[in-house]
């Protein structure tokens, strides 16, 4: 009974701080994820100390990662993916390269392992397509050029962050940075990807029509997360993480006439489980390592400084690349800078594995937060410049 | 990674198989929790083995009781509880009282312990409204004289089943039964749901109208579950099953306008964790308790049949106290048959705090499947019989 009593106030106090911190983030024009995770700092160990580490918690929180991932999956347009067009993989390529050099310098200039390094500039990689598609659909700019690239090129960073995530996270495990192990984990994750995305393509659309000809309420919905749920589960088995697997069930299933219905249903799944994952994120980060008083400290912050420059321009600078008239290319390069939850995904993986200590995760979540945080004002000046003209 | 790779895998193998055999007790005019527990049955310990104890599906399936008992709550209409009038008080209060004595001495004559008997008694005393519910629904009869006694009936048993369970569950924790202990819990119960159902009813309907005015979409949901989450916790501190607060919480909200609204928004979070709180109650059936052949289990069988005749007759007979003409008193009484989940729940706590091992629960069980089974079949018959006439 104590533990579901610790349990259960647990949840009521993520639910409660994660609403208010997400609803005060949302009025400021910000993802609610920045409030969510701004919601765990203060309920966490390191101010309140109400949520601490329950391992039902911690199960819950790997849920919501896989709900969200599958979110994500369900979310990517195919076909939008393929007709990304020529500019939107040159962006996407250039803005998983230039950060992931960037901070994979960052980190060993700082004296991390290169182990560490390797993990942090994939922590860099990631886009959020979400945060940047909210500010161009509020000022009624999805349709613009600009627009249709950043999007593609944000779903072609997801398959490739999640690629890379793969091996990074199997390099993580200990097997050491070698060619043949970089190789082999490369090979395990793209053969997984290909044989589930392929297979699941095969199959999923008669099992879907006949779940159709039933009309059976939510039974779309039940069988898509099943699918999700032993997708990831295989994915473990094949030694990479469940999130693979889930943003790889998510995709096969975008394309189904039931993908809308079964994102419908998942939306009240994901509102519980979702803001849990943002919210135990958050009460992994260390504050006081951010008080300057501290003189042992300024070395984190120097590092979070750094790489947030670095994590800024190598995105911003990946807009360049565009080649073509009356683009506004700092528009494009901005759009990419926001790493959100995929970003934290990675992250907090590495502090899992143990690659991070807390003073490094911290340093990193402050920079996600922070390219997550300063995105949608800058857009919202250069988007209305862009009006006025 | 092991531990998520079990888990997800045992949500996907309890998705499926509750969702094929609910649909298949669906399609048989039954009730979809019969299923369930037949699906925890199959993949259990006893049958094949997929699914065993693992603690965080414990956790979820006990969020799912908590959700559960809030619905029931959410879904009395307390208008009807206070209007339900004298016939179906008497109904409900011989309804309680004739199957608790009947299983308390059918225990005691078995030679279990008055402590065990006690538990017993508990478990035939509840009533599955929503059952009766559905197969007066079915039939058009929901508007029936006798329709609207049984639901009366069904609601203030809910009621008094929860504060039999509140003092029964305590005894349990090995108080042992004398006058004091019972008198302290019952004390304890009837102040904490009234404490806590009266200001609730204070506190909330301004709390909701606040909520309202925002225009914040699903946040009734998060405040409602929120809140519903604290009362639980704050019944275990008083010492009672969390279920209980659950159902306080429940009947609180039910009379708020957006009452509608939050049992909308739970509807997947109910379709989520409840079947996995079913299944789990399935896998701790031993089913080869059952099996005739072998002698010892013929104690175990008798004990069963004997149950089901008391717990049929107790609320059957329940019916004949309405001295009322052109009521059929029979279709009333056999309408209070069924026990399904409040039953169980009671049975479950039963087994968590040892008063029962798992052949006693294993024959409880059966008893409640099998009201829960054989009612909608007679009721059928009754009302068609009804309608001719």
């Amino acid at each position: 009974m104590q533990e579901t009593f610790v349990f259960v106030l647990s949840l009521t106090a993520i639910f409660i701080f994660a609403k208010i911190f997400g609803e005060v983030a949302v009025r400021c024009g910000q993802s609610s994820v920045i409030g969510e995770l701004f919601a765990g700092i203060i309920i966490g160990p390191s101010v309140l100390g109400i949520v601490n580490g329950l391992p039902v918690l911690t199960e819950i929180s790997e849920l919501g990662a896989i709900i969200l991932l599958f979110e994500v999956g369900l979310s990517t347009n195919m076909k939008e993916f393929f007709k990304a067009g020529g500019w939107a993989i040159a962006v996407a390529i250039v803005g998983v390269i230039l950060p992931y050099f960037l901070g994979y310098f960052t980190f060993l200039h700082f004296g991390f392992s290169s182990s560490q390094a390797i993990f942090a500039g994939a922590v860099l990689t990631a886009t959020s397509v979400g945060i940047t598609a909210r500010v161009f659909s509020d000022l009624n700019t999805l349709e613009t050029k600009e627009a249709k690239i950043v999007l593609g090129a944000a779903v072609i960073d997801d398959v490739i962050g999640l690629a890379i995530l793969a091996v990074v996270s199997k390099l993580a495990e200990g097997s050491g940075v070698s060619f043949s192990t970089v190789a082999n984990v490369t090979l395990t994750a793209v053969v997984f990807l290909v044989t589930a995305v392929g297979l699941g393509l095969l199959i999923t659309p008669s099992i879907f029509k006949f779940i159709d000809k039933t009309k059976q309420q939510h039974l779309a919905f039940i069988v898509g997360i099943s699918f999700c749920f032993t997708i990831s589960a295989l994915s473990i088995k094949a030694g990479l993480a469940p999130i693979v697997g889930a943003f790889a069930a998510g995709l096969v299933l975008s394309n189904l006439k039931q993908s809308k219905e079964i994102k419908n249903d998942l939306k009240p799944i994901y509102a519980f489980f979702v803001p849990v994952f943002f919210v135990l994120m958050g009460t992994n980060v260390e504050i006081g390592v951010f008080n300057p008083l501290i003189a042992e400290n300024r070395h984190i912050l120097l590092l979070a400084g750094v790489l947030f420059a670095v994590a800024f321009i190598g995105k911003a600078a990946a807009g360049f690349v565009v080649f073509q008239k009356g683009i506004n290319k700092l528009l494009v390069g901005i759009s990419m800078v926001p790493r959100g939850e995929v970003g934290l995904i990675f992250a907090s993986i590495g502090l899992q594995n143990k690659v991070f200590v807390k003073e490094d995760y911290s340093a990193l979540v402050a920079v996600i937060m922070l390219t997550t945080f300063v995105t949608p004002i800058i857009l919202k000046i250069l988007l209305s410049q862009k009006q006025k003209i």
